[in-house]
C-alpha cells in the first residue's frame, strides 16, 4: 500500500515503530531473546545462542520472499523462522537446531508486536504530556477570555475560552491515566508454545518464561494470552478515547476558525493549509487530521473488539484481523495527537473578535441572564415566556435584545436601565468559570 | 420497537433499569433532588421543594405526549419539565416557579442516565462475581482434565480444560477491575447549566452543585462534562471488552458442543434450546446470546466513540446518538453475562469423550511431543521434517501416528517403543497447565 | 427498553411496522398463510387451515410469556408456535396437529420480518419522493441564489444554493434507484424447513413454496436463504447510504443556521427547537435527528455485514444479531428521512444574509477569480503568489481584497479598476452552476 | 507501515493498483489528461500540454518530500502540483504556467483514485468469475453428495453439499450483479474546481469536462461530487457484502475441516498451512484470510458510511478519512476473493467421511424425518414429543435412534421395521436439494 500519506496521518514515532524493518525487528528480538534465555538456563549452548542472535538482524532478510511465503503459511513467523534457520545453518549447523526452540509462531508475533508498541507508546506519552502542558498554559492564559458558549451550533450564553480548554485538559488527564494503566497491563510477554501450556519445554517452561521476560525487559503475565486478547483491546480503547477527544478538539477549533467566526485558529506556518487553486485559503490541517482519525479509529476499534472472539487455544481469522488493525489504530492516534499538540501550542486566539461576535446576534445570547432575573418576579416559566417574546421580536425586527427589553412593559416593571445594562454584560455572566478552571489547573499540576 | 426479545437478549436488571418508567424516574430524581438541594441552601422555599418532589412520580406523566413532544423539542427534558411544571402549578402556583431552576436539559438527561446506569451496574457486577466464582470452581475441578488443544480449528496438542477455563477466569478478573474503575469514574453528577459554567446560579453555583451531589448520593466531578463524554465511553469500553470475552466463551463452548465433538455443553434445562421442527435438537442458547452480543456491541461502541466529537459547549447529533446506544450496549452486555454465568455454573463436561477425541485423528496431535524429543537428536528443523512425513503418511493411510513412528527408521534410531509410548500419552504432555491454573486460582482468591 | 424517544428518532411508519404487535403479526401471517397454502394443495384439511388462521391474531397472545420463553428457547417462533398450537387445540384438536407443518422457526421469523419491512418501506419510499420533490423545488427556486462556497469550513469561492441542493437531489435520485432495487431483491419469501431443502414436505415442497408465496403476495426466491443474508444487508446498505446523505444535509443546514452565519434554517414551528433554559434558542432539531442517525447507522450496518458469517445451514449468533439491529437501522433511516423531508419543504433561506456574508471577510473568497485572470499574464503559479500576498496583507490589515488589489503594482499592471470590479463580483463567478442545476432538474423530472 | 502482510491479505492486482507508484500515477494521469484536453480545445498551447505530460511520470517525483509536505499542506495534490510545476518549469517556463489549470486538489485526488479503482476492479471481477465457475463446477459435482446439515453448530437433518454450495453460488451471482452496477456508477470523472462549479474555467467549463472525460476514457457525471460520496460508498458496500459471503465460505469450510469432522478441506499445497512447531498441522490459510477480511471490512465500511457527512462544498476530515480506508477495504476484499477462489477450485471433499458422520450421533439427525411420518398419526406436536423422548433416551443411553424407535410402543404402533429403516436413511431425506441446485446452475449458466 502507498505510504505517501504517512507524513500526514502518522507521527515520526509511529512511522518508525511500524516500519517493515521494525516489524521484522520485533519478531527477531523475540527469537534472539529466547536463545539467550535458553542459553542462560543451560538449555542450549551459549555458542548457539550467539550464532542465532548474530543473524537476528532485519537487514539480512528477504522481505519480498517473506511476504509471499506468508501468503502460503498463513503467518509471518513461519517463513521468518525458516529464513533465520537457513541463515544460521549456513554458518553453524548445530546452532540452527535451536532456532525458535519450544516456541510457537504466535509467541514471536505477539511479543514482537508488544515490543513495537512499547516503542511507539513512548512517543505517544511524550506528545500527550506536551499537549497537557500546552492546554494548561492556554487554559490559564484564557481563564476569563469571554466568548459565546454555543450549543447545538447556536450561540447560547457566554462562557470563557479557559473553561472550554479546561474541559479538554481534564479529559486529557483522564486519558493519560487510562493510557498508562492500559499500557502497563498490555505490555507483557507472550510465551505459551503450541497451545499455551509450554509443554514442549517440560519442567523448564516457567523458569524459561521468567528468564525470557528478563532478557526482553518486559513483564511475564500469569498466563499466556494467545486467545484472550483483552489487554491489547484495552490499549486500543484508551487510544480510541483519546482520539475521540482529539477529534472534538479539531471540531471545536475548526468551527471557531470558520471565516464568519474567526475567533481562534491553527498556528500559521509557511506552507501550511494552503490550497492548490485558492490563494487566500488557510485550511485547518491539524483539525482535518484529528477529525479523520476520529472518523477512522472507531471502526478499527470495533474490528478489534469483534475479533476478541478467537476460537479455542488460538483462533482463526480473529487473530489475523488484529495484525494490521492495531498498528493502524495506534498510528492514527499518534498522528492526530502530534498534530493537535502542535496546534494547541501555537493556537491563535482573537479575543476582540470573540467580543464582537457576542454582539453579532443583537446580544440575544444574554436572554437567559435576563430571564433568571425576571424569574425572581415572574417565576421561571413566566420569565421564559416574556423573554422568548422579546427575543423573537428582536430577531424579526433586527434590533438588539437590550433595545427590546427597554421597551417591554413586563420587563420594565421589574428591571430598570441600570439593571438591564448589567444583565446584558457577557463578562458578568460567566458564572463559576474561573473557579472551575482553577480546579482543573490544580489537578493538572498535581499530576504533572 | 417490539420488546419481545428482551427476555432473550437482556437481563432482569437491564429490563428494569431501562424501562420507560425508569427512564422518566431518572430525570425526575434529578428534578426532585435539585429542588431539595436548593431548599436546603435556602434558594427556594421548602414547601416549593416538597410540592415539586411530590409530583416527581413517573406514574403521573403522559408518556405518549412526552414522546411526541420530544420529536419537536429535540429532547425529552423539555416536555418533561413542561409537564412537571403544569402538574405542580395545578396544586401550587408558587412552587411551579422553581421547577428545574438554573438547570439545563442536559443536566437532567445525563444525570438521569447516570442514575439508571448505577442501578444496572449493580446487577452486572453481581453477575460478574457469579461468573468468576463459577469459573474458579470449574477451573479447579478440571485442572488436569485433558482434552485436545485446538488452534486454527484444528487439533494441535493436548491441554487441560482447567487451563482453558483459567484463561477466561483471568480475563474476567481483569474485566472486573476495569469495570469497577470505569464505573467509579463514570457515575458522577452532571450539573452545568446552559453552557457549563452554572452562570444562572451566580455565587450559589458550586455550593448547590455539592448539595445536589449529596442529595443524589453521587459524586460531583471537577467540571461539568456536557460535551466531554469519555467517562461514559470508558464504561462502554469496559463492558464491550467483557462482552468480547463472553463471545469467545460462547464460541468455545458451542464448538465443544458440536455433535461430532460433544466434549462439553450448556446445562440441560427443560424447554431450553429445542427446535420447532427437530425433536433431537439441543441448541446452545446462552452461546447464541453471547455471540450475538459480541457481534452487536462493537458496532454500538464504535458509534459511542465516534460520537465523542460533540461540538463546543453542547453538541448536535453526537449527544443524541448516545441516548439509545449506550443503554442498548449495557443491556446486551448484561444479558450475555447473565446467560453465560448460568451456563458456566451448570457446564456439562464429558471427560471420557475428551479422551476419546484425543485419539480421533490417529493421535496426530502428539506430533509436537515426539518432534521435541527427536529434536534433541536431529535438531528442531530435522525433527520437524521427519514428523511431518510420518504425520502425512499416517493421515493418507488412515493409520495411527504411533504405528507410523514404530515403523520409521529415523525415529527408531533414537526412540524405542517405551519412549514412544510415553511420548504419545496426552496426559503426560500438558506442560505447565497445572502450575498455570494454580497461579490464576490464587489470584482469584486474592481478589474475591 | 424505553420507547420515549420513538417520537424523536422514528417515523410513524416505523413505529407501526416494528411494534410488538406487528412483530407478532408478521410471524402469524406466515403461519396463517402456510396453513391456507397447504389447504389449497390438499395437504391439510380446509377446516384446519381456517381454525389456525382464526387464531393468528396477535391480540390472543401472552407477550410477557413469549418474551420469557424466548429466553429459554433461543428464538421467538418456538414459543409462538407453542402458544398458537395450544390456542387452536383448545377449540379444534385436529387442526392443532397442522400448525407450522413442515416449516422451521427461521421460516416464520424471516418471512415475518420481510412482511414488516414491506410495510415500512412503503412509508420510506413515500417520504423519499417527498424529499426529492422538495429538493427539486428549492433547487429550481435558488438556481442562482449566490452564497459563499465553503471548503474545509472556510469560505472558498462563490457558488449558488441551487447547485448545493442539486448535489443532494442527484444523490437522492441515486438512493431512490438503489433502494428500489434492493427492496425488490430483499422482499422474498423464506421457506426452507430445517436445513433449507424442505425435506419434511417431500414432493410437495416446491409447489407449496409457490402457493405460500402467492398467499403472502411475495415472490419466492430460487433458494431458501437461511444463512445467506446478503439480500437483507443490501437493503441495509441502501438505507445506510441514504442516511449518510441525510446526515450531510443536516450538517450543511445546521452550519448555515449557525448564529454567526444565519443563511438558512429549519422551518419555524411553534414548540420546535426551544431550550429548557434559554428563551432565545431555536435549535435545529431535524438536523440533530439526521446527524444522530448518521452517527448510529454505520455501526449498525457494520454489525449486519459482520453477521453475514453465519455458520452452515443456520448460524449461531449472527442470525440473532440481526433481529433487533436491522429494524433499528430501518427506524433511524425512516426517522431521519421524515424529519429532513419536512425540513427541506419549509427551509428558510435568507438571501440578503448570504450576500452580506460574501463580504464578511473582505471579499477574500474572490481571490481565485482574480488569480485566474492574472494567471493569463503571470502563469498560474506566479498569479497564485501575488494573490496569496495580497490576501495575507488584506487579512492582517483588516482591509478588503479589492482595496489591496487596487494598490498592488503587480496587479495594476494587468488589471484596471473596471476589470477588478468585475472580477470581485461574486454573482459573476459561479461558473456553470446554472447549467449544472438544469441537468439535475431534468434528470429529476425524467425519474419523477 | 510494514507491507510484509501484503502477500497474505492482498491480491497481486491490489498490490499493484495501490502501490506508492500507482498512487502517484493516478493523480498524474489526471494532470496529463487535463493538459491534453485543454490543448485539444485550444485553451493552452499544445507544446505546454506535451511538456506537462512528459513529466507526469511517477519516477521523477521525490516521494519522501511529498509525504512530508502533505503533512503541512493537508493533502497530496498540493505538493504534487508544486513538484510537477517545478519539473516542468525547469525545462519549459511557459508550459509550467498551465499545470493544474482550473482544477482543484480534489479533482486530481478523486479522479486518481477512480483510475486506481478501475485497475483493481478488473482483477476483482476476473477472480469473481473464477470463483463463480469453480462454485458451479463443485455444485454440480456434489449435487447429491449427502452430508449432515448443521444448524446452531449442531447436526440437524441431512442435506447435500451441492445445495450448500448452490447457496454460495447464488449469492456470488448477486454480488457480481451488484458489483457491476456499483462499478459503473462509481467510476466517473471528478472535475469541479474550487467549489464544484468550475468557475475558473468560465464558458469552457463543460466542454473541457467532456474532453477530459474522453482523454481519461471515463464517463463524466452530471455534477461534480466533491462532497457527495455515495458512489464510492456504494462500491464499498458491494465489496463488503461480497467479503461477508467470503467470510461465511471460510467459516463453513474451516468448520468442515475440523479434525473431528474432516469432511472437506482446503487444497493441499506444499508449504501451505503448516505450523512453526506442530509437524502434523494443516491450517486453513485461505479461510483465515477470508475470515480476517470479513472481520475487518465491516469496520472500514462503517468509517466510509460515517464519513459521508462531509461539510458544504468540500469537507473537513470526512474526505480525508476515505483516503486510506477505501483502498484498504478493496485490498482486503480482493485478497479474500483470490484466496477463496483458489480454495474452491481445489476443494477437497471426503464423501465417505460425510457418510460416516451422519451416523456419528446415533443417527439422531433423522429425528425430524421420523417425526413427520409419525405426525400423520399423532399430530405434529404429539409426534414431536414422542421423538424428543426417544432422542433423549438414545442420547443418555448411547444407543442409536433406530434402536430406540424399534423399542418404542408409540412408534411401533404406526411404523414397522421397513418403514423405520426407510425413514432413517439420510440419502432419502434431502428433499428438494437436487431441484434447487438445478435452478441455481441454470441461473449461473444464463449469467455466465
Amino acid at each position: 500500500m502507498s505510504d505517501l500519506l504517512d507524513g500526514l496521518f502518522g507521527s515520526s514515532a509511529s512511522a518508525q515503530a511500524f516500519s517493515t524493518r521494525a516489524h521484522l525487528a520485533g519478531m527477531l528480538h523475540f527469537e534472539a531473546g529466547l536463545a539467550r534465555a535458553q542459553a542462560s538456563l543451560g538449555l542450549i549452548p551459549v555458542t548457539a545462542a550467539q550464532a542465532i542472535e548474530r543473524h537476528c538482524d532485519p537487514a539480512g532478510f528477504d522481505t519480498a520472499a517473506l511476504s509471499a511465503a506468508a501468503g502460503l503459511a498463513g503467518n509471518l513467523a513461519i517463513p521468518l523462522v525458516s529464513q533465520l534457520t537457513a541463515l544460521v545453518a549456513a554458518q553453524d549447523v548445530t546452532a540452527a537446531r535451536y532456532v525458535h526452540w519450544g516456541a510457537t509462531s504466535q509467541d514471536a508475533i505477539d511479543t514482537g508486536l508488544v515490543l513495537q508498541l512499547r516503542e511507539v507508546l513512548g512517543g505517544i506519552e511524550a506528545d500527550l504530556d506536551r499537549l497537557c502542558a500546552a492546554l494548561a498554559l492556554q487554559t490559564e492564559r484564557h481563564r476569563l477570555t469571554v466568548l459565546a458558549g454555543r450549543t447545538w451550533l447556536q450561540q447560547a450564553s457566554p462562557t470563557t475560552l479557559g473553561l472550554k480548554l479546561a474541559g479538554f485538559l481534564e479529559a486529557m488527564l483522564r486519558h493519560r491515566r487510562r493510557l498508562r494503566a492500559a499500557r502497563e497491563a498490555a505490555l507483557v510477554l507472550q510465551f505459551g508454545g503450541a497451545v499455551g501450556n509450554l509443554a514442549a519445554l517440560g519442567e523448564h517452561a516457567l523458569p524459561l518464561c521468567a528468564a525470557l521476560a528478563t532478557e526482553l525487559d518486559i513483564p511475564a503475565p500469569l498466563l499466556p494470552w494467545h486467545s484472550q486478547r483483552d489487554r491489547l483491546v484495552d490499549l486500543a480503547c484508551a487510544l480510541a478515547m483519546l482520539t475521540g477527544t482529539l477529534g472534538k478538539l479539531g471540531r471545536d477549533i475548526s468551527l471557531l476558525m470558520q471565516t464568519e467566526i474567526a475567533e481562534a485558529g491553527e498556528p500559521s506556518i509557511p506552507g501550511r493549509g494552503g490550497s492548490s487553486t485558492m490563494p487566500q485559503k488557510r485550511n485547518p490541517v491539524a483539525c482535518a487530521v484529528a477529525l479523520a482519525a476520529a472518523q477512522r479509529v472507531p471502526g478499527l476499534l470495533s474490528t478489534l473488539v469483534g475479533a476478541m472472539v478467537q476460537e479455542q487455544e488460538r483462533g482463526l481469522g480473529g487473530w489475523h484481523a488484529e495484525w494490521e488493525t492495531l498498528p493502524e489504530l495506534v498510528r492514527l492516534s499518534a498522528g492526530a495527537l502530534g498534530q493537535m499538540a502542535t496546534c494547541v501550542e501555537g493556537l491563535q486566539v482573537d479575543a476582540p473578535r470573540m467580543h464582537a461576535n457576542l454582539e453579532a446576534d443583537g446580544g440575544l445570547l444574554m436572554a437567559e441572564a435576563v430571564s433568571m432575573a425576571l424569574a425572581l418576579h415572574l417565576g421561571k416559566s413566566g420569565a421564559h415566556q416574556v423573554m422568548a417574546r422579546c427575543s423573537g421580536t428582536a430577531r424579526s425586527t433586527d434590533r438588539s435584545l437590550r433595545e427590546m427589553l427597554g421597551q417591554d412593559p413586563d420587563v420594565r416593571e421589574h428591571l430598570d436601565d441600570a439593571a438591564l445594562d448589567a444583565l446584558v454584560d457577557p463578562a458578568a455572566y460567566v458564572g463559576a468559570a474561573g473557579a472551575l478552571v482553577d480546579r482543573v489547573l490544580e489537578q493538572a499540576r498535581a499530576e504533572a
